[in-house]
């Protein structure tokens, strides 16, 4: 496995990838790497090779006040696990590296882009679709591998790749879990041991939808609520938002319809978390995947 | 010469050429061809292979009021020009193709494209950097050739290039002049006959501070007022803006230093036309490229 360190360096690399006609697969990361991210890595050896795994912390998708400067990092840990998982390169550019001086192009994905983690976190899409395409540009992967945990950026980066006509296939990968449910994020390592229990709410509010749908519920109004009423039994834990959505549009719904998706996100003590559950139409009934 | 509508097989010739290291020149044009489209499929002669140029207006790049309805078509024309010039694809897809519905992406330069074309034109470059990306995208140029007629067009896609770390290098080639010096553009065909001397009088403001400069001016206010004066002088042409900036920042500049642009933009008539100049500096002496 090779790091690594330049734009130029990894380009050509791409460029003889592509000589070659290999499907160059990407699994891009800010690095602090847990199982969730090895998920990835695992899909790409599916078909891929090479695997490229970036680990680049984006100054431009954290917001003022933010946690950009302890955002957990831990470079050489993660380095041995592509290694083990598989990896053949691990693309880490500085900062100035991807951000030269005079940088001034962004790329936005109106309308998907606002509501939900993009309300709470004003700008974060827009530095988020520019990091990724940037990626693309350097790696050039015929298929990338993003987490289905960011359901929002998941969908923000399809419609991104679809509308620019990127060469590359958005490849959505499942949550993973703790073993209590709580969704792997390298977040959690900010949890103190007296959060954890309320950390899980997202996870049991998620699963009391499930419940409710598979018994026939089919009244959004009724199912947020329920989502509500877990997280807010949790006192350090503060509702920023958990409501159904259609899974193309991201805008509410008022009855289940097609796919939709439960999105919550909260805030437990410091620690911003969020959490989904996909729930999909299958003749008369729904499956609700966490 | 093959005519490719759709992007898939656009893509899939694109694909061929790198899985083979060929160097593909793009060429793009808004169709209506005239010498100055001509020159830029001769310099992509040069080192390039194979050869594509694109034939789309772009709705996106049009303003409310502006002239994309009656912009000039002239496609059997445009193909025909094409194959004597030795293009082996000209990609020619429907709004449809390239904005199909839901599409909802833009790339932003910003600092680049707000003033100048962009303050007369809202919206304007974003609409040309977008589609110029998904072409980028589609066709997978090594090489692109542009007009520097369309100075702050040309400025803001390498930008944009640079940026977003594309893998095709930006090629500007010189304006291309009729024997009165009016700088082609597919506008012209606006022109009415009555009109065509007021029109030339970008190109006589251009020179007219030409011949300053080489006499030794320096002066940026006093250049600016050359230019101004001599178009103000058509009873026909609305002066929009004159002025010389900074070639690298666009910015206002008030003493000529190392590259600058002379930007002229009017209205004769009901056209708008645009001409502008290169400043370089060499040693003491400055050179003036029209």
């Amino acid at each position: 496995m090779e790091i690594v360190r330049t734009v130029e360096w990894m380009r050509q690399i791409a460029r003889e990838a592509r000589a070659g006609d290999r499907l160059t697969g990407l699994v891009p990361t800010m690095g602090a790497l847990h199982e969730g991210h090895l998920s990835l890595v695992h899909a790409a050896r599916q078909g891929c090779s090479p695997i490229v795994a970036s680990i680049f912390v984006n100054p431009k998708q954290f917001g003022p006040g933010e946690d950009f400067e302890k955002y957990p990092r831990s470079f050489e840990r993660d380095v041995a696990a592509l290694e083990e998982a598989g990896v053949h390169y691990v693309f880490a550019p500085s900062p100035a590296e991807i951000y030269p001086a005079g940088f001034r192009t962004t790329v936005d994905v109106a309308g998907l882009s606002e509501r939900l983690e993009g309300r709470s976190r004003p700008g974060h899409f827009r530095g988020v679709a520019t990091v990724v395409l940037k990626l693309f540009e350097i790696v050039q992967p015929r298929f990338a591998f993003f987490g289905r945990k960011d359901a929002q950026q998941h969908r923000i980066i399809r419609q991104m790749a679809a509308d620019l006509n990127l060469d590359t296939q958005i490849v959505g990968c499942p949550i993973v879990r703790e073993p209590d449910g709580l969704a792997m994020s390298s977040r959690n390592a900010y949890l103190r041991r007296e959060e954890r229990g309320a950390a899980t709410s997202l996870y049991r509010a998620l699963s009391a939808i499930k419940t409710e749908i598979e018994a026939g519920e089919r009244d959004v109004t009724r199912l947020n609520t329920v989502m509500r009423t877990v997280v807010a039994a949790e006192r350090s834990a503060a509702l920023d938002y958990a409501e159904i959505v259609d899974a193309d549009s991201l805008e509410p719904v008022m009855c289940l319809r097609r796919t939709c998706l439960a999105l919550v996100a909260a805030f437990v003590g410091k620690t911003r978390l969020i959490d989904n559950a996909l729930i999909e139409e299958f003749g008369d009934t729904f499956s609700v995947t966490l």
